[in-house]
């Protein structure tokens, strides 16, 4: 990628925001539609265009939101800081000109792959990247330690947790508990998980046999996105344990029978984005700059 | 203490429930009075008290709150989950006895020394026990870190810090915010404390010199009860850096000259309590068995 | 697998010894050959033996060491603690009975799986599991710490290291380094390995560039099994940087340039056994329960 | 202290050799006598000398080692990297000039001091400074550490440790020991010192009180010069454990008793120079240049 080139950032939230003030800092010259916000005006080498033509015809990259989608009607772009609606299909229609370019998105799917190499632009799931995963799993942790910390009468500092799960946000999440002074415990189904866990000076536990002590727990926090904690546990589990379930849809509560037994139960989703906005869209800058450097070999 | 042995308890806040609570649980009689909670209702071993004669006359111990007079009047006794008004004079006069007796008070002054001598009553400021400050700084910490991940836009992983004194908090904020990836710099004037602070791997500072880089700080906690983030300080950090002053009263930064710079400072005050009442309320108890182990040797 | 089981194990190292002592403590029947050793002698449910058939016929599981076969000759069973030769092709000849039963060995090659099938047993390589690999990082991480406590007239604390490679033994290493308060460096290729390097609050680095700074390294740990401290790399760092090369063979340090350097190199393999003969017996032991209880299901 | 400044070294092991590098290297002349070492020979900023007064009589500051006397017979100076003798009482007559110099020295005594001041110098000794003290801990820690990886069967990790005291030594080797993993519990006598090894995560003990459940040991750090592990307690212990007295004289330890007992202990002292003389020299080092400021104010 050269310092010459040009983003075109169509949509997005705050992460989205400061992703554009990154490679604008960078060098980078950057248009922005779809967000309207007075960071983003008077700055150096941003031009906040009201006409998407103007804003992708002379731009090397695309750059679509996570999801690049709006959830609430799949038509337009997803543009949560925006009054204006930009359609979807308006991207791939003239004046619209994406030969040759990259669009970069969150969440890609079929639909945009084939709009996209109908148009003979490329298309990068950036949310697909193994580094930003496992760099979001960052501040999942730390949103996640937040609620904890918000939620309940004891310190994080020596009381009794339990993860479910031990990949990557498991791993980090394990980590930042244990940094504070938490009793961890993690219960995991491999062998070899178990050693890691060992090593990293964690207590394990079998996932597929009962807890050994169920109501020492001050809290259990949730990484598998099946269903883990069922009626079953959640009865075994202290009355004022504090659940939070941080695994995507279908997440891995059993939120029915946690709502009957009066259970605090809270699924965090989307953590990085709502807990550190400021190094999410640090994670997603980088991970771009990733692919363009990737891309340019 | 025997295990006969019976509790007054007069006031408080939810610290105290959770004293309560604890004593009962460990087989002591407890009578409460000036505290309104259907937590204490129905339980074993607690005597809810209409009367302060009732409460007090078959106690051994009397446990006055943190601090045991109204913040408000100074005439009270400091009550804050109860209606009731309980007058401090009205228990130094007939009928109750407190001949023997031993009072366990937060912040005591000259006036309830004098007036327990007077009658008898031995007292003890559990809040002046140095086991108490030290472990109040764990939640007080915690409870540091939770208002900085409220506030910031970046996680604390990574970001940078600078904490101004090495005392009980400051040592054990800094162990807290390592913990977490934090990179810690802490300012001090002593070689000594510079030495421990590159034991822990901290960075270290001259807190008598100006700061090295003092716009690359994302947060700033001051520990120091002395003017420490003055106006020059101030004016040397970042616009957005966050300034949590955790120094009681007079405080460390200089609050008008913060307001007219348009500064974030939080000054966050008596952390252990609304962090983390139930920590807190454990902290008492432990505190309170170990003065009464203490007197029974 | 039954408390009635019983063991046969033949030859190994110290580790072995700790194995046999750890499952006649958990009330296993073990019986022993080719290890000579009083730490043996007038043991609850264990019985030395002076014939390989006396030993091998009325037990259920075959216990060989690691590797299995002696790396002098190929043609025995491995047996450094004693002066009897046990010849591996007699363990395949009358009147050894070997049906039905399950041979566990180290180091399992083709010779040792095919003698195993003509007779009639099940072998299984215990050096493959996953989770031993796992749990020997341990003491392999703590190997090297030692040597370089040993070599470096600094401390850990305090000194910079280079890491290479980010799998099982450079994932626990750098935690270990890194607990010790060493400023720890790796170097990896995938950017999804300097995601988690980032987590865990080490300093990246890309191993297919030049080193940034590579004359501040203390000391460095190759924990890969390619060229990869070659001459070019060897000249760039300090003179006195010590060499830790923890790869299998061929090892990943370019020994010739090395020497013809006067650089300080040593190549510690094996270290588990060396360091912790003790720990690498429990590993070797939690190892094959683990693979018997599997094998029970 | 100037730039221009001029020091004499006399005496001293390898520590001393690195504080004469060290300076040099910062730009300051060093004259040296009584170490003989190729390393010093040839270095810019270095004069090797052969006769007292011409290492003395220009400089300002005259360096003396740890112990400044001969532990031999008291009448010269500690010079063991030295065939050269050079008594104490030869640097206070003439024709050495000492008027308005300063010396600093370790382990200063009555007679250093008197002789020092009859010939106009100060004499300050560096081995009180506090900050000296608290660094050489991390040395001494490390080199505890060390020797217990070294005489352990297991590895440290998940090893469980007791370690007596929470002095200087006692809260960085009980970091260091809980940076690796191992399980560490502290035996105290205050409470406030109870506190905060709860807030850094280790076990707390009643050092006045039979230990709970002392067979589970693995190794025991000594930290207290006074009879701490006394027979009784050897008795307690499992008769493989571990003991490293790191307390000055006289110990901590029956030694006795532990000899009767056959079990293995190690006195450890003046780690810092035998683990780690450059670090050891560095600390050297920092503390005259703190010194020297403070002089300079």
């Amino acid at each position: 990628m050269s310092k010459y080139s040009t983003f075109a950032f169509i949509g997005g939230d705050r992460r989205q925001i400061y992703v554009i003030l990154g490679f604008a800092k960078d060098g980078y010259s950057v248009n922005v539609i779809g967000i309207d916000s007075d960071e983003l005006l008077g700055k150096k080498n941003i031009t906040v265009c009201n006409d998407l033509a103007q804003a992708v015809n002379n731009a090397d990259f695309i750059v679509l939101p996570v999801p690049y989608s709006s959830i609430l009607d799949n038509e337009n772009i997803n543009t949560p800081l925006s009054e204006t609606k930009i359609k979807i299909s308006d991207l791939f229609e003239p004046p619209i000109l994406l030969d040759k370019k990259l669009i970069l998105a969150g969440k890609v799917d079929e639909r945009l792959t084939a709009l996209s190499h109908l148009n003979g632009a490329g298309v990068v799931d950036y949310m697909k990247r193994e580094e930003l995963a496992v760099l979001n799993a960052i501040p999942t942790a730390e949103g996640a330690v937040k609620i904890a910390m918000e939620e309940l009468p004891v310190t994080l500092h020596g009381s009794n947790c339990l993860c479910t799960g031990f990949g990557r946000v498991g791993k980090i999440l394990c980590h930042t508990l244990s940094g504070l002074g938490t009793n961890v415990t993690v219960a995991v189904r491999k062998q070899s998980d178990l050693a890691y866990i060992k090593a990293y000076g964690y207590n394990g536990a079998d996932i597929t046999k009962p807890l050994t002590d169920p109501r020492k727990y001050d809290v259990v926090f949730n990484t598998v996105p099946k269903m883990i904690i069922n009626g079953s546990m959640l009865r075994q589990l202290r009355e004022d344990c504090l659940i939070i379930d941080l695994a995507s849809k279908p997440g891995g509560v059993d939120f029915e029978s946690a709502k009957r037994l009066g259970r605090n139960v809270i699924w965090a989703l989307s953590l990085p984005g709502k807990t550190a906005p400021l190094t999410a869209g640090n994670i997603i800058r980088d991970t771009i700059n990733n692919i363009l450097n990737e891309q340019a070999r």
